[in-house]
């Protein structure tokens, strides 16, 4: 399922053709590891000084988030582990109505991980950052022994300033308000989870992992009343409006038909027997405002190259908590949270 | 080696005593999990809001730094991962010249890893950061299969205003400068290792992870031009010296004798064929400012609970990027960076 990795480019650390213990344990090694594949990619002034911890400018309120990425595979359809760990970082910065300026990058390798797909992985996070006007000022690099871990994750904080005027949470959300969502759901965890099982259910899967904050940040702008944004990972559209619900303690009603979902992502869904609704996606997000300012929202989101935004649902006074999903024929039942969920290591 | 642990406390997710892949799947198990866990321990306004990241208010410039920790054994005399993994990066926040005042942390879970084991360690970080003073206000938590992690890996980043008024860095050290260390170093590498390999050598070994940002505030406060900070972690007080001497440009003279080593340390390390200047500290910091200066820093040092700081040696104009070890018979040799280190895995 993963591309082909280019063998032929030059090992970052002479000698060594696969990540050994020394890369991590603070001496020549991981220094000539950190200068000649991280700082030269990641080619940012803090960086360059090789200081352990950088200085940056950003004016408060700041947003502050962090993940950790153990996708497996760590290279599939649409995108890689690095450039996961930067979009999904964007992304939750965004999502605090924040404009997304800084990240930090942690690496655990595992002992034995090919060189060359560490490089990959390193400049996938470089051209992902520079395609989000991101900078990685600072990080840091352990490797375990091998069958301690499994090849490479990536923790990502990222910082930017707050630009939304009121707070942007789950306690904003009220009762009449909208829920739209950016674009069709389940792309990422359909496309990792064929290319895991190495399932040829459609080649036209991919993963939708991008950067979600320049369509928020035009929302933002435009003097909407935001009141919460989500992006529906782990868990997918299902544990998004659940986890809101509950934390703001209203209910949502969502009209099943409106949820966009690719074609291909349904037959794979019924071909498996998943549900769309349940699987991450890693380049959409869910907006929640008053009704009355949903459809400027969705001229806007698909100004901003969200074309298929779209109203799915409102937020109701009854039923605490609880996701209500109604189907064409007026029916409506509950849709759980489910206690795990439909596959690990989605992200 | 490590102390008994309490099995008899409430498992924080009801029905498990272990960690499964559910916990790390967005489903409501994790929203349990890091309900009754994670947000009872850390206790902070921003995790109560039940937001994807948090708001915080810090003024400009801000230092942000990470680290990823994977030590094993994950307990240790006088410390383990969860209360390292806040020191270690509180002390990084501060070795840029800042108040610490803000945590992020992400958990990589190994599935199989007893809930109790890790409560131990959250409350442990808890209690670490309420020490400090800072706030843990927003994580992440990932569960692996067994047998793809190695119980619990912990990444912080830290981040707090900057305090000093001129760049503290390595392109800051000038010759004639004085080097000091805060105190013994050696401690915890010698204790970890001797926990690892359940050696027996002495039984007052424990590590020195502990916060230092109060004594570094109590320098930059008292007005003395600190040009460069270190924590001299992974490869020791060798690697600090040799990576600032190599990031600036110049050179160092270390008188050998003058370097404090416990008593304790110094017949392990003999006993180990080991040798203390390459073992990690987790508490003590390396400081680089004008001689002039360095009697006013001592005294402020060890009014600050640094009572063994001192003096231990100078920064040349010749030999750039090298670390030269004077011994008590006024022979020289080079204290060199080691490729690797001499073991992994102790942060």
């Amino acid at each position: 399922m993963s591309d082909p990795i280019e063998l032929s480019c030059p090992s970052p650390s002479t000698g060594y053709e696969r990540v050994v213990l020394a890369h991590g344990a603070g001496g020549r090694v991981m220094q000539r590891l950190i200068t000649d594949l991280f700082i030269a990619a990641f080619d940012t002034p803090q960086l360059h000084r090789g200081h352990d911890g950088a200085t940056v400018e950003l004016s408060p309120p700041i947003a502050v988030t962090t993940d950790a990425f153990t996708v497996t595979p760590r290279f599939f359809p649409g995108g890689d582990i690095g450039s996961l760990a930067v979009y999904g970082t964007v992304n939750d910065v965004a999502m605090c109505g924040a404009r997304p300026a800084v990240l930090t990058a942690a690496f655990i390798l595992e002992e034995g991980l090919p060189l060359p797909e560490l490089r990959r992985i390193v400049e996938s996070m470089a051209a992902a950052a520079r395609r989000c006007g991101v900078r990685i000022v600072t990080g840091d690099t352990k490797v375990v022994e091998h069958g301690q871990g499994d090849g490479v994750y990536v923790t990502t904080t990222g910082m930017g300033t707050v630009v939304a005027k009121a707070a942007i949470e789950p306690a904003s959300v009220r009762p009449g308000d909208a829920v739209l969502v950016s674009g069709p759901v389940g792309d990422h965890g359909i496309a990792v989870l064929a290319a895991r099982e190495g399932i040829e259910i459609e080649t036209a899967l991919r993963s939708d992992a991008g950067p979600v904050h320049e369509a928020v940040l035009a929302l933002l702008q435009a003097d909407l009343s935001v009141h919460c944004l989500r992006d529906p990972t782990r868990g997918g559209l299902a544990s998004a409006l659940g986890e809101v619900a509950q934390s703001g303690g209203h209910g949502v009603r969502i009209d099943e038909a409106s949820v966009p979902v690719r074609p291909e992502v349904a037959d794979a869904c019924e071909l498996l027997g998943l549900d769309p609704l349940r699987a991450a996606c890693e380049g959409r997000f869910v907006a929640w405002l008053p009704a009355r300012h949903a459809a400027r929202a969705i001229e806007i989101l698909q100004a901003s190259g969200c074309e298929r935004a779209t109203t799915i649902g409102e937020i109701t006074s009854e039923h605490s908590g609880v996701v209500v999903l109604r189907d064409g024929a007026g029916g409506e039942r509950i849709l759980d949270m489910l206690a795990g969920e439909q596959w690990p290591r989605i992200c």
